[in-house]
């Protein structure tokens, strides 16, 4: 075999069975030994943007690595914005970077560029399988350094002359998934005392947004009072009916500062201390009340459901405790104008259980969140690190994950311009999404942020910066041409037909809610 | 005035007068003190790839570079694709990236990253604007390092502290733009001596390509004998009728070594020796001769059109020889089946004088180059790093630069699919821009690589990754979507009809060819 094979077989025997790819000429040899491997399923993203998307929505409700496929240091560019965003979401990831041939770096051929210098920023761990015999320990390094807890990224660098040598060397396992380690007794007896006080926050993070461990956060919250929290940004958060709601960390600062004002110790289990999303002139960019104390009950990486378990121990909470877990209340229909909030409803009084909720919607969904609260149990995914176009591939990859649920994509239309193509992978693969545009025809969100700097009325240069309706842009027409049926409505009763009609059926479908 | 405000002014002092943007919150300031600055035009790209595309086309076209308004790490990571094809070009540019304020960035908020190490590998120049009163100079000097010969890109980071913050220094101003230094008399000397013996040529890049050089260029090789050639990839090259006609190193290796067989002395005129695109089992990386000496005459930043003047003279060719000027011979319009070659001759039957072609095509575009040959005379524009995604923002933004000249992207259906949404800014600025698309629906050059690399016939992996056929791109309804009419035709007589009317006619229009 050669090296290419190497890597194929060690990322299959690794539990690595989905790629997301765009490859190019020096990842040929690669594309030929996966064509030899039919048990890897390779999904197509028409940019690599999309393809490191799709990877990110996967992981997130798959709960473990796809491979991405990506041609040079530009494409690995391309991918490095939604990247970003898995990094942030804490996405298990094994990147594939083709590279030229060893000996061809030395010549700064046109594709030629510094691949460590692109991949660090976005890369918890980045290797180099310089020669067809280290293909399979690099690739077996890099499946482990991917399933570290909480999961990370790994980029491993593929020259081109590594994949096409031929190797004799034995194959190398990735080691079994790695347990997160246990939170220390002193961390749980500090969390312990907190909660006997008064004024104590969890504010999750992670895993511990889902399962037991959201249950047990719940129990400990109704015996001891405090309050519950997620992180203003989650990577997937179980929700709705059956489960403990939570609230998040408001994006705008003075709704943050009001959200956790009285706040007397910050409990981080799994999350980071909430900071600003940006720096506004006379705003704090730490979001806690000042004289507020922190206390990190469990660091991302570690076992955040375990020390929730102890805790509720320690405290002596019972295990038959009602942790408070929402009832099913669906609004009804909206009917009208067509608002935000209406699509908000809309979704509330029509999404299927166990719907995943792909959410890009930036200003236009603040709304959802609390219409949902006791919606059909539901699995709620958020763009994470703030890097935009992050939305129709993060669906198209949950989709791949879970082919016996609804996904659906609540969608700003900025937003979504900077991956579009997803479209057409749900089109090829007849993947069960359903897109909902919030065509406001504008950057919305920067509207409020230019009005906050006090730059007072928009003018021309302004307008030709942040307007998106000049000429609109035909989401039905742009949909189609990617071979997804789409609908255009202009008030909320047609978005109710409309959606009730793609919720119905399967496959994709996007709907333009002209707001 | 806020730091924001004397980027403005440094900028417009400077000759910079076009921002091409995708702003974010963390540029508010910035976009407020372009909003107080009508003299500015600001061009909005839907995606980042476009923004810098777009300036790359501009600069090869005005000669000078433009503004580039970026949001944080991940918009610039969004941009580094055609940074990377701008770098090849030599194309002049000064980025703007926005940045958190200085003080917030410990905090580690969502889209904080290492701007420094995404920014290095396709930046020639960094600088960080880190207080109100640095701006100017700053910007100053990123205009001074964008200006150096041959063209460089400039990557100026602003701090949204340093941009709201308000500043009493006085403006920098850029120094005029540097000549390009006079190469050595020994250089020239090297190249006449050789250039007297046989089987000597001129292998020419960057501004050799254009004026009174490349007439100067023909005049030396009608003199001596020479060859002339140009690089395989190039920012400009005027060609068609009245110029000096070049070839160019071929993309192919055999047809590349075929090419340069026999050539005893390769003289570089701001061009690199050349060497393969890819590597290959077995086939070689340079492409000259191994028994070919390589003199430089000139360096890509150093006085290239000086150098040949100064060769033309020591060698004592007339002023008035006959360069070997192409004359005016257009073919007859094709007829029957749909090629790559009927377009090739559609093109050259049809296309206006001084029009600006710019070429994405790929493997459908081969046949372009000595079809027009003998064209009116026009400029040509290629993807110059090879990473794709670069042919609709390039021909957005030459169009911006030469708003009097018809604009024609020759575009492979694949790369397109990239930037896409460059359409968009088409329709917005109303630009003069016809698109062909090369609509083969797959990455046809990787079935060619992949037979290459002996993988026999492409199976179902293979083919999932390498077409682009289920479903096809609704190319039409996808260029409607963008706000461009659009035209799909199927035949040599369609196509002849279709390109007849939008070439006479102004404004964007979009022909799918279906090959």
């Amino acid at each position: 075999m050669n090296g290419a094979d190497a890597l194929c077989e060690t990322l299959l025997a690794g539990g690595i069975d989905v790629c997301f790819a765009n490859p190019g000429t020096s990842e040929m040899h690669f594309v030929a030994a996966l064509d030899r491997q039919p048990r890897m399923r390779c999904v197509l993203g028409l940019f690599e943007g999309v393809v490191t998307g799709m990877a990110d929505g996967y992981a997130r409700m798959a709960e473990r690595p796809a491979a991405t496929l990506l041609h040079l240091g530009p494409g690995l560019a391309n991918g490095l914005a939604n990247l970003h965003n898995a990094r942030r979401a804490r996405s298990p990831m094994v990147n594939v970077v083709g590279d030229h041939a060893t000996y061809h770096r030395a010549h700064d051929a046109p594709l030629h560029s510094d691949i460590e210098s692109l991949a660090r920023p976005m890369s918890h761990w980045i290797g180099w399988a310089e020669t067809p015999d280290s293909v399979s320990q690099t690739a077996a390094d890099a499946i482990a350094a991917a399933r570290t807890p909480p999961g990370r990224i790994a980029t491993l660098v593929l020259p081109a002359d590594a994949a096409w040598g031929e190797t004799a060397a034995p194959l190398a396992a990735a080691p079994p998934p790695a347990a997160a380690p246990a939170v220390g007794r002193e961390a749980i007896a500090a969390a312990a005392q907190a909660l006997r006080g008064k004024g104590a926050l969890l504010l999750l993070g992670g895993a511990v947004l889902r399962g037991p461990a959201l249950d047990c956060a719940g129990r400990i919250a109704a015996a001891t009072g405090a309050r519950l929290m997620a992180q203003q940004s989650n990577a997937r958060i179980e929700r709705g009916a059956g489960r403990v709601p939570v609230s998040r960390v408001p994006y705008v600062v003075e709704h943050a500062l009001a959200a956790l004002a009285g706040v007397g110790t910050l409990i981080l289990v799994g999350a980071k201390a909430p900071v600003a999303f940006f720096a506004y002139p006379g705003k704090p960019g730490t979001l806690a009340p000042p004289e507020a104390r922190i206390l990190t009950l469990a660091e991302p990486g570690e076992d955040g459901a375990g020390a929730l378990a102890a805790l509720a121990e320690e405290l002596g909470v019972a295990a038959g405790l009602d942790p408070g877990r929402a009832g099913l209340a669906r609004p009804a229909p909206p009917t009208g104008a067509l608002t935000p909030e209406a699509v908000a409803l809309a979704v509330a009084a029509l999404m299927p259980e166990h719907a995943v909720i792909c959410d890009e919607s930036v200003s236009s969904g603040r709304d959802f969140f609390r219409h949902t609260a006791t919606a059909p149990p539901h699995d709620f995914l958020q763009i994470t690190g703030g890097a935009i176009g992050c939305g129709p591939p993060l669906a198209t990859g949950a989709a791949i994950a879970c082919p016996g649920r609804k996904v659906i994509a609540l969608q700003a239309d900025g937003s979504a311009l900077y991956t579009a193509q997803a479209l057409w992978t749900q089109a090829r693969e007849s993947l069960d999404v359903t897109t909902i545009i919030f065509s406001n025809r504008r950057y919305a969100i920067l509207y409020g942020e230019l009005k906050n700097v006090g730059a007072g009325d928009p003018g021309r240069n302004a307008r030709r910066m942040l307007d998106l309706d000049d000429p609109p842009i035909g989401w039905v027409r742009l949909a189609e041409g990617f071979g997804v049926p789409a609908t255009r409505v202009e008030d909320a009763d047609a978005l109710v037909r409309a959606l009730a009609a793609a919720l119905a059926g399967r496959g994709p479908h996007l709907i333009e809610a002209v707001l």
